[in-house]
């Protein structure tokens, strides 16, 4: 089955699609933000071209409503090394070529360009910030990886996906949860959001339904997604015992596994960590267990007195995992959905066990990250990083906000926008973004958007607070080209280029505003950059 | 002249208004969120009302379209001692008492209802966070005052204003910023977004009006803020000097002062710490002087080769100030607008001046706070904050964000919100707002609620962080609203309850879903909350 998306001017995002060859030959897709001269005005000059990942699989880039036919890479069969086996073993894979081309994306030809005739101004401030930059090779990528310091979630089962490489030495990045509930009518809608997410800069879907169509709707985002995709298989499992948790069982969950794997899932969240013991750590929480599957694992466990069957079989799901090369999401069944149960016992129990589980993964040759909370107050933020960096041996961290407040229902992006930028800041991998509709409803399209843009402001904050190679190139372009008044391109650096576009022409609209040397905040009289250009004139 | 403003409905927070008395006899507004029961399934009970600062002045409180009178509080004669001179004097003033109570809001009565029956529950829970919470008096207040920890913003000249204290040891605190720029038409607008920004909480408002009718548009606000109003008199310097800045003149400045301190402006940007060395150190800046203040000033220095005249004549500003008890804001001319600029020479040479103005200030009884930047990476955030303690002698800091990217444009709210939080986290005492519309145009009543809800969650996050009593019982309160599914009671704890139902009932309407043991996010079936509730009912 192909993928039946297709292309949407709506949601193309700033530049054009452009390729470079990694290592191993493969193309690999940017986006080329091309930005206009200085005005003479201002001294004249040119200014670089400036790239950026591009994970949108060529949504956009075709004419309206043509069929976007995804690039399917040759993967290798299951059974085949992992990207750890290979890694361990001194290969550098095309995977790990492809993430390095892209970890490079805002290096991309531009400390080459600046050498260009016209680029002095430029080349003059931006230069020193490149001498000390070392961009990716695939042999970097390999050494994390067989580290154990980060992944690339790429199921051989799953050629639709380009590689991306996951760790705190790499960019940080983005996952967005789309997926039906038993609330929601129509299952292609989630399509629809998860081109969306790609647009905004997704890196990588989870596919988080429960409702109908479970299985018709993950076949719709694999065959369509051409970033890596996760799942949490208990839901399935779920669906399949009739929607009774004690009517779960290991045999229908190896099932739900197998099946998912072999449909070319990317990396799966298990709850193997929350143990029986730990479930009577919760009695005293405020809130309980917040996550779905950590709640359906504990009432099993509750009701059986038995133990977790995820743990007791760990070993058979490391034999699925390794076969299709499937990354597990070791998942915090006990994160804190308040901040009253914020790092408490029950949830640093079951990290330590996520530990013990990452080091079994390892012996395996099995890919793992770790999931962290969830509602932490401020000042206990980063203390998940370092319990996470010392317990999971530096596995990659993928947590969910967290969020620094309870009360922000309804700007929840918001909330846990805050604790992502100062978690991933303190090294988490990749954050799950959380939609202004968190508490409250299943998000739409709309939430998908606001989302996505809360958090690539999270995590580009956290690039520049970590000295992610050529990540504040960006930062200064964009400055460079406020303070020359150039519109178009401070709306192509923006984090949502239309949305800028259209809060600026809102107040000023017509081709001249793009040119005016103020907008509507201060006026033509108020504006200090105007001001400051005539300071050092004489 | 009174104020025009009409009720509106719309703009009503939650609960209902509700009046203390302070020591001094004053009623003091606050809000009251009457909570309900504890549903049966969940063990039944009671549940405490809470309570929250009210700034409104009464918008909202009375039928539609009815004329809102605010109350008139009695004031001093100008020439009276000021705030700080009776706080050294050992004098606890009426502003003391009635910013003390309005502290107190989150505690108010909340230890002595937890002991009436039906409220075991939540009294097991909360009663040991209460233990060493002391509540602030007026003493305490004072206290604060005289060592110039603490700012209350009140001109002798503006009876409507309710008192307030600023400082890192309170709540803290948002402005908003209102204004009409020569690219708005209706100045009259500038009424209606005062009023979101008190509906949605806004401590403080500054009129930045640079338009037509700045009089007009100031006299408007002054009349119907009941929160202190803060000003940039050199805004109007500007105009009256013609609009250009080489013809602004301290005579000019004096008469501006004089007249908006006579009309009852609390606070007022004085940018009298950028000195003409420090226009030097900004010429090899990204983005120059971003301040519109800064800019005028620096243009005048450079252009005639002279000394500030703000910093030359600052004594005879002290004069005016100490006569109205009109606070001081030292203006930071320099703040960084981009991260290449963030944390530079000049912005830190200037920040150092304001300490010494602050030292002068504090010889003649003058209240002051100190402002700060601007667009700084988030490794650079704390810094700030410890050298204005330092250089300033722990005046309260007042900042605008800070942005910790450059690339939010359309979204900079979450920007600015991000490093709101850590600044504030770290000692800031009062956020400046961003709405999303920054560096892109003149903000609508719509960009107003947006900021306003951003940096509401950016101020609470950073008083659970630091320790603000009371300040945690409402995330407590809303997770256990949140735990036992009532959906009223979370809309009504939320940073913005309209908000919060809007987005609720777009998904599941009606009166049911108000009741139900789900949202639509999860389904019936997939609640986690509802599954751990079963968990330990035997």
């Amino acid at each position: 089955m192909h993928n039946h998306f297709h292309s949407n001017p709506d949601l193309r995002p700033a530049g054009e699609r452009f390729f470079v060859r990694s290592e191993a030959g493969e193309d690999v897709p940017l986006r080329r933000i091309r930005l206009s001269d200085t005005p003479e005005c201002f001294g004249g000059g040119r200014n670089p071209d400036f790239f950026m990942t591009d994970v949108t699989g060529g949504y956009g880039a075709a004419d309206a409503g043509e069929t976007v036919e995804l690039v399917r890479r040759e993967r290798p069969e299951p059974g085949s090394p992992t990207q750890l086996a290979a890694a361990r073993a001194g290969v550098v894979t095309p995977e790990m070529a492809y993430a390095a081309a892209r970890e490079n994306a805002n290096l991309e030809g531009f400390a080459a360009s600046l050498s260009e005739p016209g680029l002095e101004r430029v080349r003059d401030r931006l230069m020193p910030l490149l001498e000390r930059v070392e961009p990716w090779t695939g042999e970097r990528v390999r050494a994390r990886v067989a580290a154990r310091q980060a992944v690339i979630p790429a199921a051989f089962t799953h050629p639709e996906v380009e590689p991306t490489v996951i760790g705190r030495h790499f960019a940080t990045k983005v996952n967005a949860n789309v997926g039906t509930s038993a609330s929601s009518s129509d299952w292609r809608e989630e399509g629809r959001k998860m081109q969306e997410a790609l647009a905004r800069g997704a890196d990588t879907v989870m596919d988080l339904s429960t409702g109908r169509c479970i299985r018709e709707t993950r076949e719709m985002i694999l065959r369509g997604s051409p970033v890596p995709v996760g799942t949490v298989p208990l839901y399935e499992t779920l669906e399949r015992a009739g929607g009774d948790p004690l009517a779960l069982s290991w045999e229908i969950f190896r099932d739900v596994l197998e099946d998912q794997a072999r449909a070319g899932v990317d990396y799966m969240t298990i709850h193997a960590g929350l143990l029986l013991p730990h479930v009577e750590l919760t009695r005293s929480r405020l809130t309980g267990i917040v996550s779905r599957g950590g709640g359906m694992m504990a009432r099993w466990m509750k009701a059986f007195g038995r133990e977790n069957f995820l743990y007791e079989h760990f070993d058979e799901i490391l034999d699925i995992a390794a076969h299709y090369d499937l990354t597990l999401s070791l998942g915090d069944g006990l994160r804190s959905g308040s901040l009253y149960d914020g790092n408490d016992a029950a949830q640093f129990a079951e990290l330590r066990t996520l530990g013990e589980l990452n080091r079994r993964a390892g012996a395996r040759d099995v890919q793992v990250m770790i999931e962290g909370p969830g509602h932490i107050p401020m000042p206990g933020v980063e203390l998940n990083q370092l319990n996470e960096r010392e317990w999971c041996d530096d596995a990659p961290f993928y947590t969910l906000g967290p969020l620094v407040s309870d009360v922000g229902a309804g700007y929840d992006h918001i909330t846990a926008a805050i604790g992502g930028a100062m978690i991933a800041g303190a090294g988490t991998a990749m954050l799950c973004y959380v939609t202004p509709k968190e508490h409250l409803g299943l998000p739409d399209a709309n939430d998908v958007r606001e989302g996505m843009a809360a958090f690539r402001i999270a995590a580009h904050a956290a690039d520049i607070a970590r000295g992610v190679p050529g990540a504040i190139l960006r930062d200064h372009l964009m400055s460079m080209a406020r303070f020359e008044f150039r519109w178009p391109d401070q709306f192509a650096l923006a984090v949502d280029p239309a949305r800028a576009r259209a809060f600026h022409d809102e107040t000023l609209p017509g081709a001249a505003a793009q040119k005016a040397h103020f907008c509507s905040m201060c006026g033509p009289k108020f504006c200090p950059m105007k001001l400051a250009h005539e300071l050092f004139k004489d």
